[in-house]
């Protein structure tokens, strides 16, 4: 039951108003939704009605009052205790809604999750994001969903208001799965860009030569294209931090695990992000892991 | 001293006519130079001649004939032999001329080298190449060029009728040097890729899917795009061989120990190259680099 009005637009809740998820609030604002936001502190709630959400004040009060409820949290966890603890956002959801979460949590969660959710007669989807903040701000975030496709179908018009690249990747869970392989590839490629930045400029070279001699041939890569020249400006702006890189690796690293799945290079990198949060530098862009090798190669102190 | 009449194509010796050196001597041809070739077996030797070359059958004939040498040879000790072992081409070059060496070797020999053609008044330049044997074929090859730049302008002629995209990255040895970044950084790519892909079929999502949803990302590269599809399709035909690609990280690892940089991710894959190579697999593409993680996770026993 999307609304009463079959022709209307669902109304949509989201429980999360970061920094991807306030731009995704607006956004669906924007296209004309009807919209309840919830986020724990309240100078994001103010910010939210200023938007033009309503803001009830509690997760529960979101969800029973959403055709569609979206989820943007840090960590499993914090999706645990909205929908199934403290929050009670499941309970309150009515049957005939749905739920997409678009955080990037555990795959094993997601799909524990999708189970309790089919018991009460609602539909999940696991659609979680890449692209960044800037991505979430511009709705061009791509989107990769887990679940069945018709819950999908039926709930493009508020994932469009989004993003602009959606992608049915299986059933529930296989979302998570998607973007795990995602930050897999995408810290392998992070770390081999700062090991081959690092070596050129010990072994003599300019970095900023190398690059260029290189970026368009067979070491090409995003990172090295966008993040390298970052990194030879000494920009450590974030397009998305350390901290949620390493979570997002751990989170690789808990599902390689448990199907039995060696991740030499991602562990690694997680055991490197690690030394960069010790170090206080979790609010650095995740290009920062070069960071971690010049600590190990002795050029770094800071 | 090119040549007698400045305006005509200095005369190019070529040593070594394998997958790369072959079709560049050809490119030679095409474009009108004089070319001397030499290859240590028989068969090599008769192919250029029917094409047009010279190959008075030495190494050291060829040199002495040339304005402009190159050697395109597999690994260091091939070039230190034939220039200053059995081969002494070195000593039979005239003063006056260059030593081109495209093959990809240590960066510490080419500047002993350097110095050795200094003392005898012959202008060297390293450069090699990526872009592979395709790359040869068509003459589109990427060429990173140490020496001095007054060097390379004299010899761009010579350059590009091999590549077409020739970089001048510092002095000499800073081509090697550049060639391994590019190799540390294209290895990297390839291990994150090969454990993104593996941990999705692990994980129970069809890889091809998972390809397609995040290569247009921050995950992307050159060898996700490229490789990645023939790694879904079985397909282990070599751009560029296991057996190189371990050559060439070792040379990587030397110069990295040489200059105190610690190379995580290169090191281990290197590993899992050498395990290739172990198991006879030095013929496959380098993209085979996922068969070792498999071997690893128990997905692959052959």
């Amino acid at each position: 039951m999307m609304s009463k009005n079959r022709t209307s637009l669902p109304v949509v809740g989201i429980i999360g108003l970061g920094l991807m998820g306030k731009p995704m609030c607006l956004n669906l604002l924007k296209k004309g939704f009807s919209v309840y936001a919830h986020n724990r502190s309240e100078a994001k709630r103010i910010e939210a009605e200023q938007a033009g959400a309503r803001v009830p004040g509690s997760a529960s009060e979101v969800a029973e009052n959403s055709d569609v409820l979206i989820t943007m949290l840090p960590d499993t966890p914090d999706v645990e205790n909205v929908l199934l603890g403290e929050g009670r956002a499941l309970g309150a959801m009515r049957p005939g809604s749905t739920l997409i979460d678009m955080s990037t949590i555990s795959p094993a969660f997601t799909r524990q999750l999708a189970r309790r959710c089919a018991e009460k007669g609602i539909d999940v989807l696991d659609a979680p994001v890449t692209g960044g903040d800037l991505g979430a701000i511009k709705g061009s975030l791509s989107i990769m969903v887990g679940g069945e496709r018709e819950v999908l179908e039926r709930c493009r018009p508020v994932l469009e208001a989004l993003g602009d690249k959606i992608t049915h990747v299986g059933p529930s869970g296989s979302g998570q799965v998607v973007k795990l392989v995602n930050q897999i590839i995408g810290v392998g490629n992070t770390l081999a860009m700062a090991e081959g930045l690092l070596f050129a400029r010990r072994a003599g070279v300019d970095p900023e030569t190398a690059l260029r001699a290189i970026e368009d041939g067979a070491a090409g890569s995003w990172m090295l294209t966008h993040r390298g020249p970052q990194i030879l400006a000494d920009d450590w702006k974030p397009g998305f931090t350390v901290a949620l890189q390493q979570k997002d690796i751990r989170l690789a690293l808990e599902a390689a695990d448990a199907c039995g799945t060696p991740l030499l290079a991602a562990k690694t990198a997680h055991s490197l992000y690690q030394a960069l949060l010790n170090r206080g530098l979790g609010g650095d862009g995740n290009h920062a892991l070069i960071k971690a090798v010049e600590f190990l190669s002795g050029d770094r102190s800071d």
